[in-house]
């Protein structure tokens, strides 16, 4: 890759999300993208396959902060195992991070197509999650609603963190929301 | 409505569904929907917005199924009144149903553009059950992930009940999982 292409995909990604806050998602092409970078459409499409996936990271990579954490795992009962995968995940969401979320969910909360598209990342998230657990042994129910519950918690932290005047790191507000969830569900 | 087209919405789904699963749901327009089911386009376009459309019942519709039982409910927990929603839906999936959800399921799940659809429809739900909640003074944390817990057992069930061999009426797999979940998230 070329010297001057170094960081092309946070550059990219960055550029996008500028643009797409001052004219509206709609108003935006990918050259218009590529130029605002200073790169050609020909490096954004060797990191992104449209405009839309440049907001989303790699489902595999997305994936992965999640499946790293049950590798580590030493514990086997359904929920451990979900813990450990959400606490691996939380490590990617640092508190400089923070900004560059919120201004990506107030785009993505504004175009329903985006909002298909977070849908499905999460879904195929929870059938990932699934069978890492299926392989682990876990019956499949058990396994669905283990993965389901965590995606749940990652879902409802991940909105917590970024709600204004949140300034909580995001691994101990998913924390509590677990915590949260096992009290209510238990719970009678 | 004129005479004949009594049962005009559950002949297009039926019409539908055959043709889907003869020809595949891409290679099937709604004129030929409508043909198959003897009524006209206009007819088909009185009932649904699209040839996607048919395999869904509305969502207003589905929502109610679950908020009604929400009206009924005496008790005040969160989880409690998950559970009364729940109860209120299964009566809606009787055994003279199922044959028709596991064709329906079949198309659905070889059509990704359906499959987004079906997302939707479960993410509008818990949104729908979350403002409910939270209408009845429950916190909007603890609202959510209610809503949603609630909506991952619905979903668990339902795929439960369309397995191949199972022949136990919904409430009582959808109970089952109810149970399976708490003590799974309670535990620990």
């Amino acid at each position: 890759m070329a010297r001057w292409e170094s960081g092309a995909r946070e550059r990219l990604q960055r550029a996008a999300l500028e643009l797409y806050a001052e004219r509206g998602y709609d108003g935006v092409t990918v050259a218009e993208i590529a130029e605002a970078a200073g790169l050609t459409e020909r490096t954004f499409f060797r990191y992104f396959a449209d405009k839309r996936e440049v907001l989303f990271v790699s489902q595999d990579e997305f994936e992965h902060l999640f499946l790293d954490g049950l590798d580590d795992a030493d514990r086997h009962d359904p929920m451990s195992l979900v813990g450990s995968a959400l606490a691996s995940a939380a490590a990617m969401f640092s508190d400089d991070r923070r900004g560059w979320s919120r201004e990506r969910r107030q785009i993505i909360a504004a175009h329903p197509a985006l909002q298909e598209r977070e849908l499905l990342k999460m879904s195929a998230l929870a059938v990932a999650l699934t069978r890492a657990l299926t392989d682990r042994g876990i019956d499949p129910t058990t396994a669905a609603l283990a993965a389901e519950s965590g995606v749940t918690v990652f879902r409802t932290a991940f909105a917590a963190w970024l709600a204004d005047g949140e300034d909580r790191p995001f691994a101990q507000i998913q924390d509590g929301v677990l915590a949260d969830l096992r009290a209510l569900t238990g719970a009678g």
